[in-house]
């Protein structure tokens, strides 16, 4: 292909190599490859960094390159008002609750003005240990023991029906792609750049109200979102 | 941040560099950059890449690099019926339209074997002239004079109705996150890299019967995907 970059001809002969690898077989050393290659390091790091981004190779501090396992796709039906996916729980670490002023972005989505009072829920969503998403949700206004009622049953949802007798009636999801920064990227245990798949949520009560805004940032190499529709 | 990668701060500090600039402004080169910063081009490079892929600075052979116009985010309606985009029609490019073979992919999604005959309609979906999505529709079957057809009424859909009486139903919309390559990125004017959002869709007729599986790849720093329902 003419105007085809130096690095993505590397790529596409990488992925020729490990065509026939099985997961965990070591790759050669970036040196190795830029001589066979006839090529520079600095090239072939940049397609080792897209072929990492893209999930077909893990790098490991100090141990080398290998072949990755191939990846376990998570398909998660938007607009589902459980906290499940694929029909398993989500385990969850959470990082922090927290009340605190309403940025801007939240409360443009909970309908309140900005400064307002939120309860801000930080988690690591987790399938079988591995980190799949990092999820901030923003509640309106004060939720007394929320810590405790949360630890309690696991899902939030659950804690708001149970514990705050508020049931969801409608959800409104809004999906866009975002490149992991340092800080997220540590969080899910993936390269920083990898693209992600943000879902931002406002769900409402019977009465219109919003009573959630929530940003998940889920792994786009392992997340695939459904929605569907028909006439009927 | 510890584990910070150099070119990450690199990219912060552009980012600091250009929040008071207009669009249009020339940034400085990369040679005066790395002065500035007191880092290598190497790095300088990285960052600049992953500005242009978030659509935050554009690179223009010859010409320099300059600082982007905000992104016109449009938002797609998951799961619509029309080919609209916010009430506005998007113009197509045909780039081709032929028989084929199914691929496994493709026969997958509409339920018939692999080799069987398809009908690939391949465009380019514009708005306001510039290129917004690649879109990749299979029809099983021969469509006789399609080509004709679709030209004559510019939406695939009412095509698909008027022409060969055939309604949509129901449909299941899959997205996902992948990263352009050359040939996606030269259609869509875009850096190789960029994120996409591609979404999957497979339509059906009332009796069920899959009538179309498309492929389409929108440009993720322009584009959002929105999903709704509710309890009622």
């Amino acid at each position: 292909m003419a105007g085809t970059p130096k690095y993505y001809r590397q790529k596409l002969r990488i992925i020729d190599l490990i065509a026939d690898a099985a997961p965990g077989d070591p790759l050669p050393t970036e040196r190795e490859l830029a001589e066979r290659f006839d090529t520079s390091r600095t090239t072939i790091r940049q397609a080792l960094t897209e072929l990492a981004m893209e999930g077909r190779i893990e790098r490991t501090q100090g141990r080398g390159t290998f072949v990755a396992e191939p990846p376990i796709i998570a398909v998660r039906q938007l607009t589902s008002f459980s906290e499940d996916l694929d029909g398993a729980r989500l385990d969850s670490d959470v990082l922090g609750i927290s009340e605190e002023p309403a940025s801007p972005e939240v409360a443009s989505g909970l309908g309140i003005a900005a400064g307002s009072a939120v309860t801000r829920v930080d988690r690591v969503r987790r399938r079988g240990g591995a980190p799949l998403a990092h999820e901030t949700a923003h509640l309106p206004g004060s939720y007394a023991r929320i810590a405790e009622e949360l630890a309690a049953r696991g899902s939030l949802y659950r804690t708001l029906r149970e514990a705050y007798g508020i049931t969801l009636a409608s959800v409104d999801d809004e999906v866009a792609t975002e490149l992991a920064g340092p800080e997220e990227a540590a969080l899910l245990g993936i390269e920083i750049g990898l693209p992600l798949l943000v879902v931002r949520r406002v769900a409402r009560a019977a009465d219109g109200a919003p009573v959630e805004y929530t940003r998940s940032a889920f792994r786009g190499d392992r997340f695939r979102f459904r929605a569907s529709a028909s006439t009927d």
